[in-house]
C-alpha cells in the first residue's frame, strides 16, 4: 500500500487514530486482534504492535491485559454545522461590530506568482529570504540561558537582546539615540499602529494623513473611532497649514506610500517645528528607510525632536520578509508603558522564539547583509524600471523617487488605469492602480504604482516594455 | 551561599551582569580583583574566573591583559526626553485610555529559577522544550512552494497545512469535528480571547464568568466594555441558573483554571442544552487538555453543541511553549471570517515562518511526542506531591484534579496563604495564593496553587515536604 513516504506503522496509526475520532469501533470492545488487523493492512504484526502503542501512549486506546487493546470513549462531534438545527446561533444576533474585511490591494495576491510580469509591492522576491543564515541564528536561539528565557512566557516583556540589537544596529545608523525602555517589539508595523490607535485614538479623534496614503492605516484608526483631516501629497509629501485641525498626524517621510516621495530635511523639520507649536503627535511609519539608493538620507522626524511627541514605527518586513510579522516603536518610555500594558492584553508580546532568532540575525551581521543585498537588488530593477521609462515612455516628466520599493507613474488627466490593468493582465502584466490609495472618493484614475520588490531583475525590462506597448 | 541548585559560577555570573546593566561598576575603570569578588561571593576563584569568562563571551565585559576586566560600554542615548524642554509632551494629554498594567500573577516571574522549590504553572521546567525536534521542522520550513509561500504577507490568510494538522491531529482525537475554514490561527489564546471580544463584546455585555477564574480573561472581556457575572467553582465546575442574566460564558471545562476542577460530562450536556435554550454564546477554553492523568477524558463542549455556538480556544502553549504565541479558535466559519477581519487590523496573521514550522512539527509526530512526554513528566510530578501530601498535608481532604499542571489546595477558614507565601518564600518555596485568582473583593485568603509545570521532578518532594514544614 502506498504511505506516502511516512513509517508504515505511522500510516497505520493514522488510520486507526481517525477511525477511532470516527467512532467506527464500539466503545465498550476491543479492537480486532493485531494478527487481523496486519492481514487488512498488509503488514507485518509488529508494524500493528508499533502503532497500537503509540495510540496508547496518545490516550487514544487503553491496552487491558488479556483483553487486548480499546477504544476511549471520546464523544465524536456530530457536524458542528447541521444549519437545520431549530437551535442553530445567528451571529447576526451576536454580533457588536463587523470588521472591515481586508481588501487585497496588491491585486490578485493569491497567484501573483503566475503573471510573468508582477509588478507589484510588499512581497519578497522568490528566493530572496537568507533561509541559511536565518537558520544558523535560529539554531543559535536556544542555547545559553537567554536561550532558555526565549521559550518563556515573558508577560509584557521582550527580549533584551533584540532590543539592544535594534537601538545598537538599526536605529544609531539611522540617526535615533534610544535607550532600549523607548524601544516596544510588535507583530509587525500593523500591530504598532493598532496598539497606538489603541492608546491615542478615541472616538471624534481627529487625524491628519497622506492622501493618497495607507489604507491600513486608515482603516485602523478608523476603527478606532477617529476621523481623518486628508493632506495631499506634493512633491516633497504634505505640508500643514497655520491652523491644524487635527491632533494626531500619521507620516511616511522616508519614501511616502504610495507615492515614494521623499521629504527633505527642511520640510521634516517644519513639521516638527509645526507639531511641537501645536502640541501634535506625528506617527513617522519608516517602513523602509533602509530601501535608498538616490542622495543623502534624510534625518527620521524622531532624530530632528526634541519634544518626546514623535512616535517611530519601523518593520523588518521588507528587508526580510513580512511573514515574520516582526516592527517595533520607538517612543518616549512613558508611552512605549502604556502600549505594552496594550500589548499584553492583546497577545502578550511576540513570539520570544522569534525575537531571539533576530536578535542573533542581527547581531551577527546578516541583517546588515541582507539589508544591503536587497538594497542592491531593488537598484537593480530601479534602474532598468527608470532607464525604459525615460526612454520609451509615452507619460512625459515622471518624478524618479529616491528610494522604495516602486515607481508612481500619472498619465494624462481623465487616463483609466484600472481599464489599463484589465488590458495588461490579459498580457501578463500587473500593477496598482492609483485609486487604490486614495482616502476619499473620487479617486483620480489616472495614476498608477508599479511595484518592483516581487518582480525578478530579468523581468523588469520586458515587464515595462509590454506595459508601454499595452498603453 | 543558597544558590539554588544551578552551578555556583551561574549564579555569580548572574549576579555580575544584573550589577552591569544596572550600571553599579564604573565603565573606564576594571572589576574589583577575581581575589575580592571571590571573597564577596564566598566562592572560589575559579568560579569568579568562569563567571567573568563567561561575561566577556557575552560581550558584557572585555578583557584588558594586565589591567582586568572592564565593562563594555554601552552606548546610552542621549535622554530623548530631556524633560526640561518647554514643548515636552504631556502625555497625559493624550492618551484616550490607560490599558491596565499586567500583573505577574506567578509571583517573581524575573528570578523565579533562583529560587530551589519554584511551584510556579505556566512557565515550561527548563529543558522541556523539544528543541532539536522544533529545529529539524524549522529546517524544512522553508522547502517547497509552500515553504516559499512562508515567508509572503499571508494577508488575512493563514498556513494550510497548519490548519489541517490541527484539525487532523489536534481536533479529532478530541472528538471535535471541524472544516478548515472553521479554523483561525491566533497569537496565543490571549489573542483569540481578544478577536472573540471585540467581535462579540460592547459596552455592558454581560459576561459569565467562573470565580475564581482566569484574570486575564477577565481583564481582556471588561476592557472590550463587558459586565462580569461571576458564577462560583463546585466540584463539578460551575451551575447555571434557571434564568441565566449574561449572553457570553467563558468557561475553561477541562481543567477549571484555577481550581483544576474538570467538568463531568452530564454538567457540559446541561451546560450546553442550557445555552442553546437561552440563546449563549460559549466560549471553551481549553487551554490544556492534552494534560490529563486521570479518568476518561471528557467531551469538549464544542464536541457536545450541535448548534455553533460553542467557540473552542486552544493553545500550543502548555504543550511546546508559551513564548512561541500560536494558537486557535475553532468556530463556525461564519463568526470565524469575522475574527479573521479583526485579526487583520490587530497584526495581519499570525507568523507565516512559525506556523509552517509547527505544522511540520505536527505532521512528522513530533507534537504527539511532545505531549506524551509532557504529560508523563507532570503526571510523575503530580503522584509525588499528591502522595506526600496524602501522608503528611496538614489540611484534610483535599480535591485531587484528573489533570493539569497544579493543585489547588485549601486550608482553614481564615488562614492567610499571602503571610504564608512570605515566610515559605524566605525557605525557597514559591506558590500563589488563591487569592489572585478571585474576580472580585474580598477574595477567601485560605487557598492556594502549587503548579508543577515550572518545578523539576526531584524538587517536588522536598518542595512540598519544605512547604508542610512552613506551614
Amino acid at each position: 500500500m502506498e504511505t506516502g513516504g511516512a513509517p508504515k506503522h505511522e500510516w497505520v496509526r493514522q488510520v486507526l487514530e481517525r477511525e477511532l475520532s470516527d467512532g467506527r469501533f464500539p466503545p465498550a470492545r476491543p479492537l480486532p486482534p493485531s494478527r487481523r488487523l496486519a492481514e487488512r493492512f498488509e503488514v507485518s504484526r509488529t508494524t500493528i504492535d508499533t502503532a497500537l502503542q503509540q495510540l496508547v501512549a496518545r490516550g487514544q486506546l487503553v491496552s487491558r491485559p488479556r483483553r487486548g487493546f480499546f477504544p476511549v470513549a471520546v464523544t465524536v462531534a456530530e457536524p458542528a454545522d447541521d444549519r437545520t438545527a431549530p437551535d442553530r446561533v445567528l451571529w447576526a444576533d451576536h454580533l457588536v461590530v463587523r470588521p472591515d474585511p481586508w481588501i487585497d490591494r496588491a491585486v490578485q495576491v493569491p497567484d501573483y506568482q503566475s503573471y510573468p510580469f508582477p509588478f507589484l509591492p510588499g512581497q519578497p522576491e522568490h528566493g530572496s529570504f537568507p533561509v541559511r543564515a536565518w537558520l544558523r541564528a535560529a539554531a543559535r536561539a536556544f542555547d545559553g540561558d537567554q536561550g532558555g528565557r526565549a521559550t518563556l512566557d515573558a508577560g509584557d516583556g521582550d527580549d533584551a537582546g533584540l532590543c539592544r540589537a535594534i537601538v545598537e544596529e538599526v536605529l544609531l545608523p539611522r540617526g535615533i539615540a534610544a535607550r532600549p525602555d523607548e524601544v516596544l517589539i510588535t507583530n509587525g508595523a500593523q500591530q504598532a499602529l493598532t496598539l497606538i490607535a489603541r492608546t491615542l485614538i478615541g472616538a471624534g479623534t481627529r487625524v491628519g494623513m497622506e492622501n493618497p496614503g495607507y489604507v491600513d492605516a486608515a482603516r485602523i484608526f478608523r476603527n478606532a473611532g477617529a476621523e481623518l483631516s486628508l493632506l495631499p501629497v506634493g512633491r516633497q509629501g504634505v505640508r500643514l497649514s497655520d491652523r491644524p485641525d487635527f491632533s494626531l498626524l500619521y507620516l511616511t517621510p522616508s519614501h511616502q506610500h504610495p507615492t515614494n516621495v521623499t521629504m527633505p530635511a527642511s520640510r521634516r523639520q517644519a513639521i516638527v517645528d509645526a507639531a511641537s507649536a501645536h502640541d501634535l503627535i506625528v506617527i513617522e511609519d519608516d517602513f523602509d528607510s533602509e530601501i535608498r539608493f538616490r542622495g543623502e538620507p534624510q534625518p527620521p522626524l524622531r532624530a530632528l525632536d526634541g519634544s518626546g511627541r514623535v512616535i517611530h514605527v519601523g518593520t523588518f518586513s521588507k528587508v526580510l520578509a513580512p511573514a515574520l510579522r516582526l516592527g517595533y516603536v520607538v517612543a518616549d518610555a512613558a508611552l512605549i508603558t502604556q502600549l505594552r500594558h496594550a500589548r499584553y492584553l492583546s497577545s502578550k508580546h511576540p513570539s520570544g522564539v522569534e525575537q531571539r532568532t533576530l536578535a542573533l540575525f542581527i547581531a551577527s551581521g546578516d541583517f546588515a547583509r541582507q539589508a544591503s543585498r536587497q538594497r542592491a537588488a531593488l537598484r537593480a530593477k530601479w534602474e532598468v524600471a527608470a532607464e525604459v521609462l525615460g526612454q520609451d515612455f509615452p507619460w512625459p516628466d515622471q518624478a524618479l523617487p529616491s528610494g522604495g520599493a516602486g515607481l508612481w507613474l500619472t498619465g494624462p488627466p481623465g487616463y483609466d488605469t484600472t481599464a489599463l490593468l484589465d488590458r495588461a493582465r490579459q498580457r501578463g502584466v500587473l500593477f496598482q492602480p492609483g485609486g487604490l490609495f486614495f482616502l476619499d472618493t473620487p479617486a483620480p484614475t489616472n495614476q498608477l504604482r508599479l511595484g518592483l520588490s516581487a518582480i525578478p531583475l530579468d523581468r523588469v525590462r520586458p515587464g515595462v516594455q509590454r506595459l508601454i506597448e499595452v498603453i
